[in-house]
């Protein structure tokens, strides 16, 4: 089946009353950082958190109703579960839900919660997909592709009409892109509508083993491939450390929670991947479903990157009150102690001294320095900085 | 200065340019946990990340040409800051303000890039409000209070007119109170227009020391006093806990990021301060200038109590592979050991035995007792769990 713009307007009249029409935010705080004026789509704040109830909604709305007696079944750890589960409850249709075994909790929770039976199969994808064929075989259910069928496309295309609404004047368009889904659907709508926007993809640097789970895959599909090779004007990578230091920066600057995949059009734009000077320059901040655990190790990585920690290790006399005297001048200093390691048995220090390791919370990067100079102008030994 | 309706009009109709009129988000994920409908409005994505740009505005065009000609000064380790900054800017004012000392830096930075002189004085909000009186007399500019303002409270009231707009069927609306400046115009316009729409206050338990900075103030002032007194239907209190709480469910769940202040209402509501069934309920998310490190503090916090975490102290002998053994057990239930302390010579277990503390991630608080139940079957002795 051949996809065409009038299939993605069909889809937004269908959507009406399905998903949010998400807002596009204007970032002042990114305009210096990236040089143009930015702006977020935020479908992180979607139903179910993710774009991915678009598609879902607009391929079981176009089910026959012989299909939609069978019910729908599908595959995922991530997104897509919600968005079908949500859209299969929204509709009263049974829904099955095949997902890894070591999926996160909150992610079988929230699926659950949508009224979706939720079968737990493998240690992957892969395995859930062999499973949810076989179920398939069984029951007779529609399968729910994540991204390769035209329904899909259709749905997530519906985020570009959106941003044609919002701002006619747009310039570049950044769209993520792991299966294609999203970006097959944007890319038609928007190169369709006006072919003067620049609609760019952006990848993870490695498919594979990326932190944006929601890309994490090896290639666009056979349906949207071509899609992309016709209507994308170019194709970027962003590695994980950009990622991490765009969901940092989302977080601090904009106030805005990302998935992974969700920050990789910020972290092109931000990283410079390709030119943005002047432009209005739209980010498709396509989800937020992060885990706070794993968002509470990137600011704290993006903490000590940034100069607001700082770990420091001495070698200290073995006598009383000779922690506590280091410990004073970094106080002095107002450095703030969070952990501390004292340890007298270290080979690498000579004995009848102890090996003391302090981390401090920092004011920047020069007042890690201060302390270090009040450390040496008292004489202590550091062995590590 | 007597306040009405129709200041709070004035102040809307100069406000269209100079700030956002910032979305009113429906939270279907907060609606099963607290009851009711609930929507955020978000002032968290207000420009400076807080309303405090609405008051500070309105205050600043309400200037006589000759007071603009001596500018504006200030004192705020917080949100004021930037508000007064960002207005000032915009209307070509020079703006003074006075912070602490100890003010986060990038708190200092943020004002500063909105073209304002910061001046650092002091330990506290005291010392820095005394320096910025010293300063007024020298210069004579006008000095913008933080909330005890007929424009300021004004400014904040058009968040209530917005949410009639937004949602005229509103049925009760929770709002921060510390100084009182949003709370007195947000009831003030909100019950002069419909009176059977609830206005319930949410102040810190401890108003002179909670993590809520932005209502850390010990009184409503002479002016918004009496305007509380008058129209708010309510007051409740929420504590630390709460609080952070908060914090943690608007950033999972409702991908919301917000400062202590921000999520008190949220907090009103979840800790059922008072009755929400079947109601439609509006929470004021009042502004999202959250420290990142202190976010990790209570995404962390939230985990342990969430069951996420689990810290395990065991004795074992003290011979080669003994902890090898334990990690080996712990590894097969799929815990994730994220801390190991290893200690021969504690006093608390028999000589003979070492004594290892292991901080395990876990999927729940029945996952974490299975690492239990499997290190127990083992015959390991278990000190702390």
């Amino acid at each position: 089946m051949d996809i065409q713009l009038k299939d993605i307007w069909q889809a937004k009249e269908g959507l009406q009353d399905q998903v949010h029409k998400t807002g596009l935010s204007r970032s002042r705080s990114l305009d210096q950082l990236i040089g143009g004026q930015v702006y977020l789509k935020l479908e992180n704040m979607q139903k179910t958190g993710s774009f991915k109830s678009r598609g879902a909604a607009n391929r079981i709305l176009n089910l026959s109703e012989e299909e939609a007696a069978k019910g729908v079944i599908a595959a995922s750890a991530g997104n897509h579960a919600q968005g079908v589960a949500l859209a299969a409850g929204n509709s009263g249709l049974t829904a099955t839900i095949v997902m890894p075994e070591g999926a996160p909790l909150a992610k079988v929770a929230a699926t659950k919660s949508y009224g979706a039976q939720v079968v737990l199969a493998g240690e992957n994808y892969d395995d859930a997909y062999q499973k949810a064929m076989e179920l398939q075989q069984e029951t007779g259910a529609t399968f729910v592709h994540a991204y390769d069928d035209p329904y899909i496309i259709a749905g997530q295309g519906t985020v570009g009409l959106e941003i044609l609404e919002q701002l006619p004047e747009a310039e570049v368009i950044l769209v993520p892109v792991g299966g294609g889904g999203l970006a097959a659907g944007v890319a038609l709508a928007v190169k369709s509508l006006n072919p003067r926007i620049q609609v760019i993809g952006v990848e993870a640097a490695n498919r594979s083993n990326t932190i944006a789970d929601g890309i994490k895959v090896k290639k666009p599909g056979s349906i949207t491939g071509p899609i992309l090779e016709k209507y994308l004007d170019g194709m970027v990578q962003v590695d994980d450390e950009e990622l991490a230091g765009a969901i940092l920066l989302l977080l601090e600057r904009a106030k805005v929670v990302t998935e992974g995949a969700g920050a990789a059009t910020v972290a092109a734009a931000l990283y410079k991947k390709f030119p943005t000077a002047g432009k209005k320059v739209v980010c498709i901040i396509s989800g937020g479903n992060i885990d706070v655990n794993f968002m509470a190790q990137i600011i704290q990585r993006g903490m000590m990157k940034n100069g607001r920690y700082r770990e420091i290790t001495a070698a200290l006399g073995d006598r009383p009150g000779a922690l506590q005297h280091c410990l004073e001048i970094i106080a002095k200093e107002k450095g703030n102690v969070i952990n501390v390691t004292h340890e007298r048995n270290r080979v690498d220090i000579p004995i009848n001294m102890v090996g003391v390791t302090v981390l401090i919370e920092t004011r920047s990067f020069q007042h890690g320095e201060e302390i270090l100079s009040a450390l040496r102008r008292d004489g202590i030994t550091l062995l590590k900085w």
